[in-house]
This record gives C-alpha cells, sequence and structure tokens, in this order.
C-alpha cells in the first residue's frame, strides 16, 4: 500500500499549517483508508523521514512526496530528493517517489483561476 | 474595472516561473478582458507596485493582490499589507484590497486533494 508524505515548507506560525491540515483532512475524508501525513521542510514537525516510519509501521510498502508548492524552486529541486534518499536508505525495500509540484496539475491551477475570478 | 495581481514568491529559476504564468493564462482564458498580472516578491519580476502602474494605464479603479501562496506566512502578513499601502501612496484614488491566500478556498484544497489521490 502507498502512503503520502504533503510536504509543505514549514512557518514558526501555526496558524500557517491549518490550510496544510485541511488538505489531509479532505484527502482522508475522500479515501479514509489512505496513508497521508502532513510533513514539513523547516520550522514544524514532523520532517518526512520521521513520518515514513509511522507510515511504515502502518503498512506502507511505497511512499509518494507530494510537493505543496507551485512552481518547482529549490526546494523541490535540491531537498526532495536528498529527503527521499534518507528515506530510502532507512528503509530498503520501500519505494519511494516524488510527484510533480501542485503547480502541475491542471486541476489545481484550475481552481486557483476560478478563485482569482470569483464574484465579489 | 478591478485589475488582478497574481502575487508568488519568486525565484532565480525561470521554470519556477510557469505554473504562475499559466495560471494567468488560465484566468484570461476565462475571462478575456480580466486585467491580470503576474508579480514576484524577491527574484523576479515584475514587482506589485510596477505592475499596478500597468493596470492602472489600462483602466483599473480597483486592484486585488491574491496572494498565491497556501498558508498565511510570514509574506502574507507583512509582505502584503506593506506592498498594497505603496500601491495606494503611488494612486491615492485606487482601492487597494489583499485576498485570502489560495489555501483558504474549498475549491483548491479540494483540487489539491483530487490530485494527492490521482490513479496511478
Amino acid at each position: 500500500m502507498k502512503g503520502i508524505l504533503l510536504l509543505a515548507h514549514g512557518s514558526r506560525d501555526p496558524a500557517w499549517r491549518a490550510p496544510f491540515e485541511r488538505l489531509r483532512e479532505k484527502v482522508l475524508a475522500r479515501q479514509p483508508a489512505a496513508l497521508g501525513e502532513n510533513v514539513y521542510l523547516e520550522h514544524t514537525e514532523p520532517t518526512a523521514a520521521v513520518a515514513a516510519i509511522r507510515l511504515v509501521d502502518r503498512g506502507a510498502t511505497a511512499i509518494e512526496i507530494i510537493p505543496l508548492f507551485l512552481g518547482p524552486g529549490w526546494h523541490v529541486r535540491s531537498d526532495l530528493p536528498r529527503l527521499a534518499d534518507e528515506i530510502r536508505s532507512a528503509h530498503p525495500s520501500l519505494i519511494v517517489s516524488i510527484a510533480a509540484p501542485i503547480g502541475d496539475a491542471d486541476a489545481v491551477l484550475d481552481a486557483i483561476a476560478g478563485y482569482c475570478l470569483r464574484p465579489e
């Protein structure tokens, strides 16, 4: 079974986390058996490596890291491969993949465009 | 007429800009008369202040800054009010507003949840 890590930047401000946690709730509402965890690069726990241990304990045999970034910036291009390698080193039998950033998905951009043009 | 500034962080990497520019294309495809510009906080031109001048020249009487950030972090809470004030100082008759970050919009989070659970 595949687990997913919903990866965001992280912030010292706890209010910042709210949309990412709501996103996880939406994922679990759609697919209650999904193995999904919020993870962060900086300032906010847990890290991807720590959450991967939890997902493996719950039965994940593969893990996909989903970058909650619109653009493929430094964090996506440099930090994510490193995180994936860390997880692979700790769990050699696990299949670890990195999804394209959410800004690659037409449906996501379409929803944002709808928000930009929402009625007053 | 209201102009919109699609505000993103900015990056030294030109490839990073692509989804933000596609978003603007999607906005204009839905509403060809919309006054919409991509603007950035760092590393990438134009700034909000410069793009606001363009929108005013094209007839905007109000401007909404839309933060293309999921969470209300430092950039949203601190930089945006400052940018809005800069635009107001330069164009005293303009109505300048700041939208909630895109992570506030259920439709946006729903689209991201769909991406997270897309079939392999």
